[in-house]
């Protein structure tokens, strides 16, 4: 690993029902930062699957991207994620919010049967490929799951239909609490269940911040 | 005050070129989770002054409204800053980011000569008549310049022309460093710079913290 270990942070949108969750994914760059990292923001340039007003939480006759979303959180600073390449990075991680589930992957329509977008999928299995640490958190663990597969172990918190899908997928799911993380050794994957619980915006630092620190200790 | 301070967090939006700052109004939101207090997060229900790309920088053909887009970093729980009752809360603060200058005012715009959302401004004037501490991070404290006027002290970092323009609306720039807290005790505000400073995420979340440390300690 490099003396200040590079993260590649995957966003989905910009807002919890939508896009990527926005505490999630601001308290993620909050935790590398305290901990001696360094941080790019990575999405997929794509339309998202829809757009809800997070006032009313109804659908929206509105269209907007992935990437040009997302950069509202990276104050701009952010890449397409067709361009990541693992040689740059130490670890990634993908904060969660429906997004993760609807723009990363299709899990939020279609369970288990669910495609996944195909440079985010690319992105994911060279960082595999290149044996460095994956953090996932709250949904976007079902991401994982369908990529990885293997039997892959993961949490999302408690929620037994989530679960159940997830382990149709090939993965296997471990429930866990307030900023735990499930850690799969031979996966080099670090999952949290972040909102996916009841929690409050302290307990998403908590999780967030044992998720990076998990990776950091998982570098080669 | 009461056993768990109240703080009414007044939102402009949802990214840092047309909205609220996310990372500053995140963090803000975890300080004072920290601090043991609760938050209720509100907006102005107007049309935003412009929507902006943040990929690229530059302004996009759509219209938003502050409400529904500041709904995305409250995760549906916000309302109209037109029914804040200064009686139901603490204190009260504002993230910064261009939506402040923008959505809540015209300064970004029309500088000293700015205009004030109607509703923001009557929130501002029943808290500062019922004497309970205001915060305001960034360029946010160029609103409480318009707003109060009076020679009240604010700091928006160390910018010479913007400091300039806050002392024609009538207050006094003090000059403030990363995590540095202004304080006037008479008008009970305090300002810190943020973001108006080149900033890491981190010192980010100490100005948030510091702020509402701050505000805890002058509530009455």
């Amino acid at each position: 690993m490099s003396a200040k270990p590079k993260f590649a942070v995957v966003l989905s949108g910009c807002g919890v029902y939508d896009g990527a969750e926005i505490h999630e994914a601001v308290l993620t760059l909050l935790a590398i930062d305290r901990h001696g990292g360094s941080y790019q923001c990575f999405a997929p340039d794509r339309p998202q699957m829809h757009v809800v007003n997070h006032l009313t939480g109804q659908p929206a006759e509105e269209s907007r991207n992935v990437l040009v979303e997302s950069a509202r959180i990276a104050r701009g600073q952010i890449k397409d994620v067709a361009q990541f390449n693992p040689a740059d990075f130490d670890a990634m991680i993908f904060p969660g919010g429906f997004g993760a589930a609807k723009n990363l992957c299709s899990f939020a329509v279609d369970g288990p049967d669910c495609s996944v977008d195909p440079a985010t999928e690319t992105a994911v299995k060279a960082m595999a490929a290149a044996k460095k640490p994956i953090g996932a958190l709250c949904i976007a663990p079902a991401l994982m799951a369908k990529i990885m597969g293997d039997g892959v172990d993961v949490t999302i918190g408690n929620d037994p239909g989530t679960a159940e899908a997830i382990e149709k997928m090939g993965a296997k799911h471990k429930t866990a609490g307030h900023g735990q993380v499930v850690v799969d050794a031979k996966h080099k994957l670090a999952t949290s269940p972040c909102y996916m619980l009841d929690a409050s915006i302290s307990q998403i630092a908590e999780g967030a911040d044992n998720t990076v620190k998990t990776l950091i200790g998982m570098m080669g």
